[in-house]
């Protein structure tokens, strides 16, 4: 199993986010991908390789080119203000949300980063750019050799993607891994493409990125988001809008809901992977489902209460599909038995898959 | 000269706000209507009075039904989530930019305030409503006393108003006295009321309640928001929409611009306030053209450069309109100069226009 991963993620390490209004130790640290790299190696699974670079060309066929072009330039801007910003992170303070306006970019940088962002939990730091762009070689290249006939690869792509819009960044994504995984695919030939997310956060950039497409399928399993992040998105009701009607499927669950309601609703999204025809799918795992989760904790109860043996099962439930599959790591918090989650699925699908190593 | 201040205003009283990504103390105080109503008293201008309570169904006239909902509700939402949240202030950290939805309101606290709002520095307290709501009483009593034929009046109306939007707050606003001044003026008979900003900041919210309408006119002299907060709003091709269409001008200055390029865009300001025949303006008073505030300082320039003699002079041309006017107080956050400043401008007009004090 190739699993290409991302040598320069820990260039993006924030000390702290806004959490909730409150100045608090980052939860998306590097040591989320350097967990799940260590059990792999532990546990002697897979083919641990760096990707080739992608094309910029791929990336705006998902993103805005200003979007690109100000993430890429940021930092520098940012220490170009005041030297000792080096030693910060960068937040937006100000959204253009209704009446105003998104046409015109401002100047003053802060006011940049909330034209091109939804939230104020996701700080940009002096590797953020390094980090998401590599990311994205991550993706393509595992799409790649999936469309060259291997039957699953990985990309070990942190940070985050699938919170990113087409021109916006938030929920510590900034490139969307899933959507240009899914764009390479479909580049190289694939007919139709079907994303699932198992994130426990609905992927709101993912599924804006394609909501109008006919050629991409999501389909996303997630806390209800009346109540989980991202709050304005994700709702039973978005089946895809134009040429993308029937092309979008929300399957949001209650927050407490536990294992028998989640693979109840895997059952559902197995079945639309299977009717949408697709030659390939990419895979959004988060592991923020897991029962002991600290971002997707709230009142008691974490994630869809998910443990090892469950994501074991979710490993064997998505090989049955048989279907060639680019593998993307989301989210997931809980560092220290994130790894092993991370082995559980692939390992799972392994076996069930008759894979060799 | 009437002055109905809001005896409720420190009632709203945030220790911290979220400014440019880090938690600074709060710029927007208890102190700053304080220092008004001392410098009034010490130099003995005006009649301190309380308003008699407004309709909320003036309220329902420029704001949404169920933003003022939330916000009177807010603060018990906040503290049932947690009694400890009793000691602090409530921030949003999401907020339904383009592609996410705004049609569902989501249960959770925090993204409900995101729903409502624009920004991250805005904190909510305990006393927000009561205070917000208050002012509105101050803004309405001054428009019916002008109404009643007294050629001046005042809403000593912290916290300020003129980035609140019909459905959002921001900019320490909440409820839009200057809109609910404007909009009881046209309710008592007004054919045609004319509101001036002359805050330092673009009054956005003012500006996007009236955007459509025909009977306001909304002119603004601000700094160019392309570098200056709201920062999505204020361009001068901004002209009104629909049938408010030639009833919008935006006289954006560069950050930097002085008191002569100020008091040119003023002339240029009264010319429109004549040509808008009006039968009564609003004047949206912020004092953050001053030379010393702190907010709209930087890079070693403040407001427009403006001092006492220059907010003298304002007061004078003002009062040469000869148009009964209800003063709303918005920005500005020198404590300590903001009483004198207020005051000459005040005693200007007074003096222009031949009135008792």
């Amino acid at each position: 199993m190739k699993i290409f991963f991302n040598e320069l993620h820990s260039t993006h390490s924030a000390r702290q986010e806004i959490y909730r209004g409150k100045m608090v130790p980052a939860f998306e640290t590097p040591a989320r991908q350097s967990a799940i790299e260590q059990a792999l190696k532990a546990r002697g699974l897979g083919e641990l390789l760096t990707p080739m670079q992608c094309d910029d060309a791929l990336l705006t066929r998902v993103h805005d080119r200003d979007y690109l072009n100000f993430l890429e330039g940021a930092w520098a801007e940012w220490i170009a203000l005041d030297p000792a910003n080096a030693d910060t992170e960068a937040f937006p303070a100000v959204w253009p949300i209704r009446t105003l306006r998104t046409d015109i970019v401002p100047d003053n940088f802060c006011a940049k980063l909330g034209r091109y962002s939804m939230d104020s939990g996701s700080p940009l730091t002096s590797g953020t750019w390094r980090a998401a762009r590599r990311g994205a070689d991550c993706a393509a290249a595992a799409a790649r050799v999936v469309h060259a006939g291997e039957p699953i690869a990985v990309a070990l792509a942190r940070p985050p993607g699938h919170h990113a819009g087409a021109d916006f960044f938030g929920g510590y994504c900034f490139i969307n891994h899933a959507a240009v995984a899914a764009q390479q695919l479909r580049d190289l030939g694939a007919a139709h493409v079907t994303i699932l997310d198992v994130d426990y956060h609905h992927g709101n950039g993912t599924q804006a990125i394609f909501y109008e497409r006919d050629d991409v399928t999501f389909i996303s399993i997630h806390g209800d988001p009346r109540t989980e992040y991202p709050f304005y998105l994700g709702h039973a009701d978005e089946q895809g809008a134009g040429a993308g009607e029937g092309f979008n499927l929300n399957l949001p669950l209650k927050h407490g809901s536990g294992p028998d309601v989640w693979f109840e609703a895997l059952d559902r999204a197995c079945d639309a992977i299977r009717a949408s025809g697709c030659d390939a799918l990419v895979v959004s795992l988060g592991l923020d489902t897991f029962a002991d989760d600290p971002v997707s904790s709230s009142a008691g109860f974490a994630g869809f209460g998910l443990r090892a043996p469950e994501f074991a099962q979710m490993g064997r439930v998505l090989a049955a599909l048989n279907i060639p599959t680019v593998v993307v790591f989301e989210g997931g918090y809980a560092s220290e038995a994130l790894g092993d989650n991370f082995v559980e699925v692939l390992r799972a699908w392994q076996v069930e898959g008759g894979l060799t190593a």
